[in-house]
């Protein structure tokens, strides 16, 4: 039998692990066509807070008292499948899990390039999120004064050194000094501490002209300072705003009056909405994965177990750079 | 001598009478090139509030104890410039005042095209930023299902009708019945009385299928509400947020996360931004309003020295359409 987190209850706000539980289940049949995959990395994202509310958005809820789903890396033990054979790494949907049959048209083989790990990081969504998010989504170029929030995070790491890659200022946030030091460590011009005292000022001191871009993966008071400080024109990518996404307060924004006068741009964006530009997102990534411009720093939870601990941590800035399970 | 309208202390929050003065001003010599014009109407624009403050924004703020300025239609009474004669109407920015001395080059003569008074309205800020806004900064097409507030106002009423002359469902916000009726005999599909209860609810009413586009006047709850219910690909064009100019809390939004899912376009803009298409603004409304699709309805307040009451009156909604002051 294998066992897969189930979603037993819809958070409250900040979820709690007994709303997850721990279950054997039943695999399919190896029938012709199918795949047997024993997970080897889970990836756990902010995204999938908003599965667990049972509303309408970019991805349907989780069924409740189900197998969840998620990114994973798993190496294939036993196949029906032709183009796939027992020890072939392979990147899939069936995340939260330790073990899984699949037609093999849900899975794809993972080229031997570096660790595979990657493709749920820099080589995958969040690498791909950053990508599209700072180069299409807001248009970011060369000389572009960038502001990206949470710069120690998976995206936000990802974004950081993108940004240098192309020549753009890079300034980062981050909570407490060990982030910022690997903020710093990324390339970035500036790094601001959100813990240590007014953001407004920090930034206003790290962009004495003013931001030209802004990659939000936090909103609330981050957005509101990108607002106040936004430069004529200014780009804003919402990628994500971890601040809201377990209820609370609604955020007030003192500043948004300025879209007006600095003729803001805010565009809201999904990794997804840029398929048709995979190819040169592996070109560039690639290339700067292999001079070295863009590196993974990955923070590893062992074992199934802790997959919802793992996923918790990331509201509670558990993790510098991606989060992954590691079986 | 003239009398000018000057701006005595920047107001805190809502202006009152005592922020402003009426004093007698030396008009200039009337050297060769310039113009001597008696104002007959003038604009007073929520944007004004703005340049009551001392910061940085797109126009530059008023100077204390100095005449102010601002939209105005006159009629040259004298000359010494070429191409202008007295009894020429003029369009200048020279307004708060009664009669003023000016460089021929700061006067557009205007053509006998209808209602002179028409070039502070529809055929100038008010209609041009109606039209940018709606047809350039959110790129609202034929079919989209547009929402705009204070669609009783200057700006909103002129959206109104060019959505609805370009094919568009319009659903309008206004304050009470005989606003509510005005939007209605614009053309607006639906309205939306905002003094009538849930504003969330009376919108998803008459937008089941969402919006399209949301042209903001207001800020403030009309824009969470925009975000609430905006459609995939949603576009906001932000012109003006009324709510927000006379100070108070700080806006909270409730729905702004739905900018990612839904991936809304939020586009800040001013009228001066489309200048290099004044040629089309000019065909299309000169057009529309030759045609009766956009009609114009002004709120005249009588006399020079209720200049201040009719500015103020745009803030507590005295206005039907646009705010004029006739001389």
């Amino acid at each position: 039998m294998a066992r897969a987190w189930h979603l037993m209850r819809r958070p409250n706000g900040m979820p709690v692990m007994d709303d997850f539980a721990l279950k054997e289940v039943a695999l399919s049949a190896l029938d012709e066509g199918m795949v047997r995959v024993a997970n080897r990395w889970l990836s756990v994202d902010p995204y999938m807070r908003g599965r667990m509310n049972d509303v309408k958005s970019y991805v349907p809820p989780f069924a409740l008292d189900a197998p969840m789903d998620g990114g994973a890396v798993g190496e294939v033990v036993e196949s029906r499948a032709d183009g796939f054979a027992p020890g072939d790494m392979v990147l899939h949907m069936a995340g939260w899990r330790d073990e899984a049959v699949a037609p093999a048209a849900s899975l794809h083989k993972l080229p031997a390039l570096g660790d595979p790990q990657a493709f749920l990081g820099n080589l995958g969504l969040t690498g791909g999120t950053a990508y599209f998010g700072l180069l299409e989504a807001a248009g970011a170029k060369e000389a572009d004064i960038v502001f990206v929030s949470a710069a120690a995070g998976a995206v936000g790491s990802a974004v950081v050194q993108i940004a240098k890659a192309r020549g753009m200022t890079v300034i980062g946030s981050a909570g407490g000094a060990d982030k910022c030091d690997f903020v710093r460590s990324l390339g970035a011009d500036a790094v601001v501490d959100y813990k240590a005292g007014s953001l407004l000022k920090q930034l206003a001191a790290a962009a004495p002209k003013g931001i030209d871009v802004y990659f939000d993966n936090v909103g609330g008071d981050h957005l509101d300072v990108a607002f106040a400080l936004a430069r004529q024109n200014a780009r804003f990518a919402i990628c994500g705003m971890i601040d809201g996404y377990n209820g609370g307060e609604p955020a007030a924004f003192r500043y948004i009056m300025r879209v007006i006068a600095a003729r803001i741009r805010v565009q809201g964006f999904i990794y997804t909405d840029y398929m048709s530009k995979m190819g040169d997102f592996y070109r560039d990534m690639g290339g700067w994965i292999a001079s070295g411009e863009v590196k993974s720093r990955d923070t590893v939870v062992e074992g199934l177990k802790r997959t919802p601990e793992a996923f918790l941590g990331l509201f509670s800035g558990a993790n510098v750079g991606k989060m992954l399970v590691r079986l």
